[in-house]
Parts: C-alpha cells; structure tokens; sequence
C-alpha cells in the first residue's frame, strides 16, 4: 500500500527532514512512500534581475544530494566567478549566489519570463536533478515577506541576509497572500496525504507564509492526514536561524510548548527532542499527542531515523 | 587640438583597431585623441532568456584588455561552471558563455528590462571595467541578422556558433532594420569625427548592418570626416571568419578589390595589406586613395602601430 507523505516546508529544516522522507523511500521497506514538499514562496526574491527562490532551493539541492551541508545551502563545490564580475560592473553582491547555482535561477527566470509558472519550472528543475519527491511551491503567485523592524520595514532577504536577521521582529506581513491561490496539487497534498508534517521550520517566517496562502490553514486543519509538527526549538534555542528571537519579541514561550501553542488544532502530534522531554506534559495539556525524541538531524542517517520514527504503523507516538 | 576618431566595428577585427586606437590614445603624443566605437548588434542574441551582445562585448572586453587574445573572444581566465549546470539542467549550452562573461549579460539583461536603453547599458557597463572610448551600439533597437543559406533561414548565432559558419550565404537580412533609428550620438559620431575608419570586420555580417540603420549610410556619405576602410580580406583569405566565402558564394571578389568596390562612394582610403600590394592600382582606379601597409593585428603593438599610420598628420596615405 502506497503511504504518501506531504511536509509543508521552508529552508533547511524542511529540506532536511524532507531529505529523511526521500532516503526512507529509496529503500525496499518503503518503496511506497510517496513524498511531497510544499514550500514557502515568501523569501523568493530579485536580484540581478534573477528570480530566486532560496526556500525552493534548499529543498530541491537537498533532495538532490547537492546541498551544500556546512553553510546548509546553496550548491556544493560552488565558484564565486560570476559574481566577482557582478560586483566589479557595479552590482550589489551581499546576496551570495554561486556559479552552479545562478544555472538555476537564469532557467527559472527564463521559463518564469516565458509565462510558465513556478510550480512548472520547479517541477522541470527537480526532474533535470533527478528528484523522486513532488517538489512544489505554496503558490504560482507572488508573494513576499515583509519583515516590520524597529527600523523599519524590510524585504525579507534584506532583513535575514544582508542585515543578518539581527533586527528585533515587530511583525511580518506577507504581501500578496490574499490574492494568491495554492499552485496545483497543494490542496490535495495537504487534504489527502496519509502523513502530513510541518517541518522543524521558523513557524513565523518560513510556516506561516505556507499556511497563509488562501485555501491552505483550512485545508491543514481539515486534513484526513495524521497531522505531525517538529519543534524547531531544542532547549529554548533554535537550531538554526531566529526562530528564538521571534518568539521571544512577539511574546511567545521560547521553547517546545510556545511552538505547539501556535500549532494548536493544526496538527495532532508534536514532536520534540529529548531535551525537552519535561514539556511532553504541557503540550499533552493543550491537547497534542507527543512524541519525544532526537529531532537534530545531523546528517543523511540522522534524517532517515527521524522521517522512519514519523512513519513507524500508528505513527508517532510518546 | 582634438582628434575625433570614430571606428565602425563588428567583433574581432574592429575591437583590435579600436584597441590599436585607444592605445594610442593613452600615449602623451596622442592625449587629444576622442574614441568612439560604434557596433553591430545585427549579431546579437537570447540564449537562457539572457541579452548576448556579442560584438559589443568584444570590442568592450578588448578596450578593457580583458579578452582572450587566443580565442579572440571572451574573457581571459574564464571558467564554465554555470554552462555545465546549465546542461545538467537541460538547456542546449552550444553557445559557450563563461562565468564572468555571464555577469555582462545578466546585468544588460535585467538593465534593459528595467527600460533602460541598450547604449545606456552599454555606457555603465564600459565605465565600470574602465574604458575611456565611447562605445557605442549602432542602435538601441532590436536588429537580427538573418541568414539565408541552402539549408533555410537561419538566426545569426545558429549559423554562426552553432554551425559554425559552414553554410553558403545566399543573402542576408536585417530583421527590424527598417523602423531601427541610431542610438544617441551614432549620426554625429559617424558625421563629426575628423578621422573615420570602417574595421577590418566582416562587409556583410558586421559592416553592411551597421550601415543600414536609417541615417548611418547618409552620415557616412555626407560625413566630413576622412573616410578609411581597412581590408579584412589579405592575400585572398579572410584574417578570421567567413568573409572570403561569403563574397565568393554573393559573386564578389574574395579580395581586397572586392571590397574595395563594396565600400565605393562611402569611404576615400582603402588600407590593404603589404601581401596585396599589386591591387593598389586596381583600387585607386576605383577613385580611392590607396595604404599598402601591414594590417595584420597580432598584439597590442601591432594594433596601436596600424592606428598610428591611420592618424600621422595629413591621414593615411600610400
């Protein structure tokens, strides 16, 4: 019997357990797996002229076995040279792009000029890097995260690259969301997967903007899929990025339980890392099933463990 | 005193003398010297959705004394590892374009999407790697050559990369031509200058384009400006590219007579090499005055020794 599995995902840490999902999937015990990510459009960008979707990215390099895994993104073996020769003609280079991985975004931008959509391209993308997964953006629309600092509003690459997210967060709005329409596939995968998993993502920047797309959060919470969120908060801190900070500045609990606060009647299941196996009590108290276990994924091994725990018959359990 | 010197160019031939110009320009004998270039665009391209202006980039890449002087095109010290994901991505890569060359034609690209004029592109892209000439497209409007061979119409870069100019030219078109207009400061250019020089370029695919933009033909006719054109055609061969059979297969003389008769009424001075002396007479008899000197451009010395002989007091003379 076919088990299809959707994650709805931003960067790294989606596209690290996504990855768990994929390897779990190319082995014999689960050639049945059928795995699709649905990923965070809000961080897509311009420069250079050049459509970017680092969200997309990260998962699609991930998935290939292309992923640079010490800086967690963009291609590995990666070259400097063009952008070198940006900065020399007068451009702007704070937005790191690197040889191989520019190829990605001159096609995309390509096809995207030509009118085919996102999903389309992203689809072709992952096919030329021989992906199995179901690659797809939240929407064919555009939407952009707009990050409201003390000084200011921000793009959202400005806020998180060029500024080094070291703005306090006052609040995000995602331009575009109430016009955008989920890209084709979205609604089923969420609506029908046997497995539905928010990823151990920021749930403000990279989360929210998925399930803002019109049709998504009701689609989630009406999901016939046993419904499962990792905590992207280990010990109070975040494993990556400034999911703590958030938080902390838009009045949450840093922890566990403030993320499974903001999950609440989304997801059944709350999956959190031994370390903070005292807050399995709390989050059982809002009305989660918990499942208390190793949720750094490192490498490869790390993510099949975790993706087949998620997958174990009855699902996760405490 | 101020000399104004304009070159008409296509690629190789006309950035080497333009080079051989801008060199002397840099000398304190010549510091009056006013360079302009003004180039083909018949050749430009779209190849991954970016704008490739061939010949501009090399007469800008020349001036810059970063071309590859081996290839003749290009950048010096070039890798490929945005073509080679651009394979692995699916896109036909017959069109070679190196990493940093790259950087040229993201930055025109997304420069003229934003509405900016190709010579306004062009003007920001040569200051910035430090050209002093003008540099000029003969036209901020969209012109294709076109070319008619046994085997069909083919785009001008299919013909010439791609099949490596070995079809027979059975004529030539300029899409778009008709409702082109100069770009800004080609006419004056053309009629102003004190001393005007056609390159070494090939008649037809770089030459004749230029000159059928409405109103270059008429400047150069009218123009007040010493008029010398120098033979891409020695000893009967073409120093590079597909010159010689084009004049052979459109009934021409494959020689520097033939292209002498070519340029009858628009220039007054055929330069031709030591190697065709004996077709002096014959040229002069067409009403020009004739140069018998050494036009083959090897290095920068050669380059700046032709220039100089085209500027000694009282122009070039036999």
């Amino acid at each position: 019997m076919s088990t299809s599995v959707t994650v709805l995902a931003g960067g790294v840490g989606g596209a690290r357990l996504a990855h768990g999902f994929a390897l779990a999937a190319s082995s014999p015990s689960e050639n049945e797996l059928a795995l699709t990510c649905v990923v965070n459009v809000g961080d897509d960008t311009e420069r250079h002229g050049l459509h970017v979707s680092p969200d997309l990215d990260t998962v699609m390099y991930t998935l290939a076995g292309l992923n640079d895994e010490e800086r967690g993104w963009g291609l590995t073996g990666e070259s400097y040279a063009t952008l070198a020769q940006l900065e020399r003609l007068g451009e702007d280079t704070w937005f790191t792009l690197g040889d191989k991985d520019l190829a990605t975004h001159v096609v995309r931008t390509a096809r995207l000029r030509a009118g085919e959509p996102l999903s389309t391209v992203t689809a072709r993308l992952a096919a030329a890097l021989g992906i199995d997964a179901r690659l797809l953006p939240v929407t064919d629309d555009r939407v952009r995260t707009l990050v409201s600092t003390p000084s200011g509003t921000l793009a959202f690459q400005e806020y998180f690259v060029r500024r080094q997210h070291a703005d306090a967060v006052l609040g995000l709005t995602f331009e575009g969301v109430d016009a955008a329409g989920p890209a084709p596939g979205v609604l089923d995968a969420v609506s029908d997967a046997a497995l539905l998993v928010v990823a151990p993502s920021n749930p403000f920047l990279s989360v929210e903007p998925v399930l803002a797309v019109p049709g998504v959060r009701e689609a989630l919470r009406s999901s016939r899929a046993r419904r499962v969120a990792v905590s992207p908060i280990v010990g109070g801190r975040a494993i990556k990025g400034p999911a703590a900070q958030i938080l902390e500045t838009l009045g949450h609990d840093v922890s566990a339980l403030g993320v499974a606060r903001l999950y609440t009647g989304l997801v059944d299941v709350m999956v959190i890392d031994t370390a903070d196996a005292a807050l399995a009590a709390p989050i059982e108290d809002l009305g989660f099933e918990v499942l208390v276990t190793d949720t750094i994924m490192g490498g490869p091994a790390g993510r099949e463990r975790l993706a087949r725990e998620l997958l174990r018959p009855g699902g996760p359990h405490r």
